[in-house]
């Protein structure tokens, strides 16, 4: 009798277990990072210590990207399993109250079990912000990445649009990362092996004295975004050509890419299921 | 012979010392103002430091405009004596050389020594930056002030529309007072007496999820700006008629101004001459 009461407890709770989906904006300067780090300040710690305050409960999140420290966000999008009866309304607004001003989650809803915030993921849509101009704006320092010399925008463009489509970006960054959790504790894995990518959709345009860049591809590299703005930027600034990246992208490996430009520029905006 | 030496030094030193003026930007959100305060961080003592360090001298700065703890600039525009001959273009790279990422100066250009960065002032253009939205946006949560509930603009408008012209601005603040500098110390003082101001420019417009405020006025009352939206957001929210608004611009004192708006949302964006 013991074990069938056990049992029947237990399929109560699984009963019970809901999948929530949300989108997280923060501001990445605070932060190490999305990725729980122990003894770091993270934006994957801090919502699961918040989800935890308001459901009592342990709770993971898993995000769509990772994104490194500095980086900020608009629309991550997360999910993880409660048994809190709350409704998605109400666990929004007392996670939110229980969260520093440096992170909201919105639009928080319940979906089938079967999404996966990073897995289920179409697209990723990753946007990097240049203040093109010789003094720094101090209420942008840490929103975009300054830099001082003319960029020809057009020259950007046109490189920007020979990423787009079927590509190895293996000179453009690694696989990414990610903390696979167990019993004995919590270690990195690879989740995709290769690095070839489909880039969706791939520009850039000046806007007063900043200059955006934007893209879409099914899935990043780790630094790759930062790589290739890195690489459009010498394009901009007519130190490499055009012609050098599609070298570059046919598997010419004589030519780096790159530097990285800083974290700091970086937002992840979108993610499509 | 000794004495004359003295007097041609003393000469020289006069005819070598230049006004400056140059236009300063700041992220408020560091600072204790823009005024200096012993032991505090202020945007003029940061300046006067970082001008010290460039020209070996001791350096009075001289704002626009007073700005309070919290409140940002664009084009807050400042002036100071020196006896450094170096280029204004160097010193303006040296000083940002210096100062904190947080403020940065630019436009830096010699000017007749009659030039007084408060006093020559025609006058100031203040905006004020509402985020219009249930849950704040982290990236702009130092740089605009958040406000739920639905606010109708067009009322807000016609409320704005109404402090244009010459009016007493007693309910919307005090006078500004100065610090006056004496060989046994500073002290407080009110620059101009009277609450009368002209209101060359007032108006509001929403884009997206935010509500811009701009007023442009010959000066301007301690907190004049943050009690006049605070007086707008009433009105935007259904709490306070255009009428009552009137009504105080004609003197009836039964109704109370404001509250404030907190610091954050405000900016002195330019100070013409």
């Amino acid at each position: 009798m013991r074990d069938f009461g056990e049992s029947r407890a237990r399929i109560e709770l699984v009963r019970m277990t809901r999948t929530l989906r949300g989108t997280v904006e923060y501001d990445g300067t605070a932060f190490a990072g999305f990725q729980k780090q122990p003894r770091l300040k993270t934006v994957q710690g801090i919502l699961e210590t918040a989800i935890g305050q308001v459901t009592q409960q342990t709770a993971t999140v898993v995000g769509a990207g990772r994104t490194d420290a500095g980086v900020h966000a608009l629309g991550q999008v997360v999910h993880f399993e409660t048994g809190s009866s709350l409704s998605t309304g109400t666990l929004e607004r007392a996670v939110n109250a229980c969260l520093p001003a440096a992170v909201r989650i919105r639009c928080v809803e319940e979906v089938d079990s079967s999404f996966h915030a990073r897995f289920s993921a179409k697209s990723r849509e990753y946007r990097y912000l240049v203040e093109n101009a010789v003094i720094a704006s101090p209420l942008w320092r840490d929103r975009a990445y300054q830099v001082a010399q003319p960029l020809d925008v057009e020259a950007m463009g046109d490189g920007a649009t020979l990423l787009q489509g079927r590509h190895d970006f293996a000179p453009f960054g690694t696989p990414m990362k990610y903390s696979r959790h167990s019993g004995e504790g919590s270690e990195l894995v690879e989740v995709s092996g290769g690095t070839e990518r489909t880039m969706l959709a791939a520009d850039c345009w000046r806007q007063q004295r900043f200059v955006h860049f934007r893209f879409v591809a099914d899935a990043f590299l780790r630094h790759m975004v930062r790589m290739i703005v890195g690489t459009l930027l010498r394009i901009g600034r007519g130190a490499l050509s055009v012609q050098v990246l599609a070298r570059m992208l046919q598997g010419d490996r004589l030519v780096s890419a790159g530097p990285a430009v800083p974290a700091h520029g970086l937002y992840l905006v979108r993610v499509r299921y």
